[in-house]
């Protein structure tokens, strides 16, 4: 039997949507579900992709997800809105806010949206995309549980906290930063400890912040560039969690709610509002084209601007299949079987 | 002769102001210059502050910066606008810009405002702090000429472009995050060198790309986490310059306009389109006060947050005086001789 497992997308997206409504999602739901997780594991973010379908499963079951969420949507001035996700999961709720960004961009020239209470939004990224996909520039900042180092602090203080911006760019693949503000993620470390590697030095800490290389003492990560990652992530937190009314870092630290959410800014500026939307793609592809025109430090690797290689994996496993690590597809088979569904074919 | 000499803060500003109007300038965009450089020297940013006045002047001289610019402000869409600064100084447009989206955030929620073609901004929390004075929250992403290596690339690629956002706290100072995206900031290369002192390992590279401590040797610094940061300043051209049709970077590889310029995004956001203002800014402060009270590793180095340290030195130097080294000094003397100008009292 050959590993990694191989899947073509469209069995792994009835795969998803499958496993979603047999645990009682509607259909259109389920659907998101299916579409999050697919984009990550089609552009190779694989820790993003189908592997977490087993932990939403648990969320429903212990109610920290919402299977029937009754998401609200308030537009308290024109320009914002103010989505309340009932603890939906981040696929749902994000989408939704994100399209309303959108809807308030086009009429506006620029949407902001609070979604406030939602549950592992997954890949921040795949939410500004939809923006871009209608042409749109996304922005969005996300905040969640304390599991990052702060300067000078013991313990986890802010968290991982993402930011992304995906920018239309007409015959090129859009430009698409989807960066945490950590030194390395914290499913990487995870992956040195398997491999048996070492950390690359100053990039995470021990529970009480000694600094290590050893990946089996690492519990943290510590922020990008000290207390510029650590300000974003808690400038993120004031602009999300604490705008929408719903703190987690205070409450974290002291006394208060310690249930796992996220919550989130999803912005979407109209370019059409500033000229003309084909001609700024046009222009955003130029500047691309400029840098990946570059002369490259080594002549074998030529220069790369964020979100191409995304695309080009994308290109490759839509063609080709989705590769499934033995872990994922072990895990996948243990949650059908109690499902009682179908594992998808592998090719 | 003590030395640094130290001037009153209503000194030094009158003799920002007499220096702009002798040079040209009308008494409201001299008071407007003199704002921007006080604010820094008052806050401990020296390197933003008065110390670049002399090099305005030569600005204006050149005609690299218009001293009569027409500012015109145009707003395409309810929520959005388009100040085209005609190479106004940074200070007079993105003034004018921040006062501009703080009046539509407060009608929409939130307002986006494109600057294009100003010149030389000065400290980019200033403009985000003008919206936190107005109960908002102030965020800003600036562009200029690449000066920053990006990875993999020959020579300077993007440019050290500044992200700020300045968050009302009521009654603890301002959150105010003002970074760059480089490891090390450009003025700082200069200071090590003055210094004799090496600098820190990964933060700078020579001309050819060879990563160097030697600050003699270092032309450009790297990015902040290699492609995050160099990813930011692409991901801030792409909204700033080429959204607002005049793109810095493609011309500067390329053909085209490589005049030095600067364009910028001023986002104001009115928290009280989503609450209580003033509740929303005691949640600030109380998330704000939840990391200074954390235990710190070191037990003499109490846990800060972005913003505090520069609030304090503003206080202890508008009571005390700037402190301004014998170089500024020096510099200034000879400008204001040039000028027929008096040199602010020392103190």
């Amino acid at each position: 039997m050959a590993e990694p497992s191989k899947v073509a997308a469209s069995a792994l997206r009835a795969f998803i949507e499958k496993t979603f409504t047999t645990v009682g999602m509607s259909a259109d739901d389920a659907a998101a579900m299916a579409d999050v997780f697919l984009w990550a594991n089609l552009r190779g973010v694989d820790s993003h992709g189908v592997a977490r379908v087993p932990r939403y499963v648990e969320l429903f079951a212990s109610g920290e997800a919402n299977l029937n969420a009754e998401i609200r949507v308030d537009r308290p001035r024109p320009g914002v809105a103010f989505v309340s996700a009932d603890h939906a999961p981040g696929p749902v709720a994000l989408s939704k806010g994100m399209q309303c960004a959108i809807d308030i961009a086009r009429e506006q020239g620029v949407g902001w949206v609070q979604v406030k209470e939602t549950v592992h939004a997954g890949a921040l990224g795949y939410y500004t995309e939809l923006a871009a996909n209608q042409g749109m520039i996304g922005l969005g900042f996300l905040a969640g549980m304390p599991n990052m180092a702060y300067p000078g602090a013991r313990g986890a203080a802010v968290a991982t906290s993402p930011f992304a911006v995906t920018v239309p760019a007409g015959d090129r693949a859009p430009f698409s930063l989807d960066m945490a503000t950590a030194m390395i993620a914290l499913g990487k470390i995870n992956q040195y400890k398997m491999k048996g590697l070492q950390l690359p030095p100053a990039s995470a800490v021990t529970a009480d912040g000694t600094p290590t290389t050893d990946p089996a003492e690492a519990k943290m990560p510590l922020p990008l560039g000290g207390i510029k990652g650590a300000g974003m992530s808690l400038g993120f937190e004031l602009l999300t969690s604490v705008l929408a009314g719903v703190p987690i870092v205070a409450p974290f630290h002291g006394e208060g709610n310690k249930r796992h959410r996220q919550n989130a800014v999803l912005i979407a500026v109209d370019p059409a509002a500033f000229g003309d939307g084909a001609a700024y793609a046009t222009a955003v592809a130029e500047t691309l084209s400029a840098i990946t025109g570059l002369t490259p430090l080594d002549e074998v690797a030529p220069v790369s601007v964020p979100g191409e290689r995304g695309t080009r994996t994308a290109q490759a496993r839509s063609d080709g299949g989705v590769p499934l690590p033995k872990g994922t597809w072990t895990a996948l088979g243990e949650m059908a079987e109690k499902l009682g569904i179908e594992l998808p074919e592998r090719i």
